[in-house]
């Protein structure tokens, strides 16, 4: 009997009609049978947000010509639930979240439906990568992060990746000619330095938009993420959902007396 | 000149008129002055999200007598956010979450609002901790819940907490009497199973409920957070935002090839 094509999930945070999705499941397609799964509207910033005060609608589409393709109304993370529970004939053998309108380096990748979808397929115990170009343009061109996305995806397929760890991928916004390859890498340590931009609506009623600019508190530190994008490396950060501060715990047992 | 008194951010997900908040601020208001800034309604299950993609709206109230009090539209991380960069006087010296009403142990940290904020916090540079109550009751009794609060939160406000981590606090649903102590300790690894439960609409069409049971992993390893709480002791994980698997990264390393 022949050996069984892989099963690939295809999900994102910006939603079912976002290019960078578009451009994943071209990518991923000659690895095995797709099925895509992706939030019905953008859901950038959800984090790991799940959708548990409301009710959710899955529609099944025709849009790709994949295997199986869904738009879900709930947050990426709910997208994976879906999939996994109740869309998915077997549990996946991958899945690809992205690509992601943006950069998800460093701190970003809490705030990330991108990376949350991989993260809660780890979780799963599923083979996971989100994936994240340095452009948040609608129009912005895939080709080079597609062509990583496919090397990935067939390495993670082929090699698995160890327990309880998802991979988070960053390429920067370069045409592929420029771009050095791939530097593995650790999450820099870095924040939003936040403003609430505040505004006064017609009725003259006050209001605020979130924004920002990232620091990167460790610029010289070659080991990291924000490093490797800003020289010309795609970054490949492994990343898990066990967030103990293993370091810490010895050090605070005296808060038990 | 006399020390200034501490400031303390009081934050929560269950919205601004939980008794789970309350308890909390009762709990912390010896111990400084009060900031309460809180989402205007339920906001559990919300991860790390941020508004980014439509506007935030502050109001400011004045229900509990403490020296500032708002509710935000958004969610915790959106609270602490506004807290942090408009609303308190300067930076706090402390920020807790909570009391949540239900647990937030294992994985479940990476599904909640309550604890997101603490981390979010973190991230700030402000000691934080979480704090979960193993009762989803909208009456739950808090007192044993909130004499631990106060103990952990004055413990954090003296000796700080390690650069980087904050603090997940849950407490059994036990009298005062039956609590046997504090255990510091790592997250178990566990996940939810989950069913997703469908109906039918009145017009016919199907629609979801994400609901499910939580799985245990490591049910006898008595040095994570899920022994703790099930044999009678108040858990405290510390946490880390660094998402980094240090373990896997060298390992990795042939991924660049």
């Amino acid at each position: 009997m022949a050996k069984s094509k892989p099963l690939i999930l295809v999900t994102n945070d910006d939603g079912f009609y976002a290019s960078g999705l578009h451009a994943l499941i071209d990518a991923v397609k000659e690895l095995g049978d797709v099925f895509v799964v992706a939030p019905d509207r953008p859901q950038s910033g959800m984090g790991h947000a799940i959708t548990i005060n409301s009710t959710l609608r899955v529609s099944r589409m025709h849009h790709f010509g994949v295997a199986g393709e869904y738009t879900c109304s709930g947050t990426p993370v709910d997208c994976v639930k879906m999939a996994v529970n109740k869309l998915l004939p077997r549990k996946p053998d991958l899945c690809v979240s992205g690509i992601n309108h943006g950069a998800n380096h460093s701190i970003n990748i809490i705030y990330s439906g991108t990376m949350s979808a991989a993260v809660e397929s780890a979780i799963e115990g599923i083979p996971s990568l989100g994936l994240s170009l340095l452009d948040y343009s609608l129009e912005a061109d895939f080709t080079a992060a597609a062509h990583y996305s496919t090397k990935l995806a067939r390495r993670v397929l082929e090699s698995g990746l160890p327990a309880g760890v998802c991979l988070n991928v960053n390429i920067p916004k370069l045409p592929a000619e420029k771009l050095k390859g791939i530097k593995v890498c650790r999450q820099a340590y870095g924040t939003w330095v936040e403003e609430l931009d505040e505004r006064t609506d017609p009725a003259g009623r006050t209001y605020f938009w979130l924004t920002g600019a990232f620091k990167n508190f460790e610029e010289g530190a070659e080991d990291t993420d924000a490093w490797a994008l800003s020289n010309g490396y795609v970054s490949v950060v492994p990343v898990q959902f066990d967030m103990t501060a293993h370091k810490a715990l010895a050090g605070l047992k005296d808060i038990e007396n």
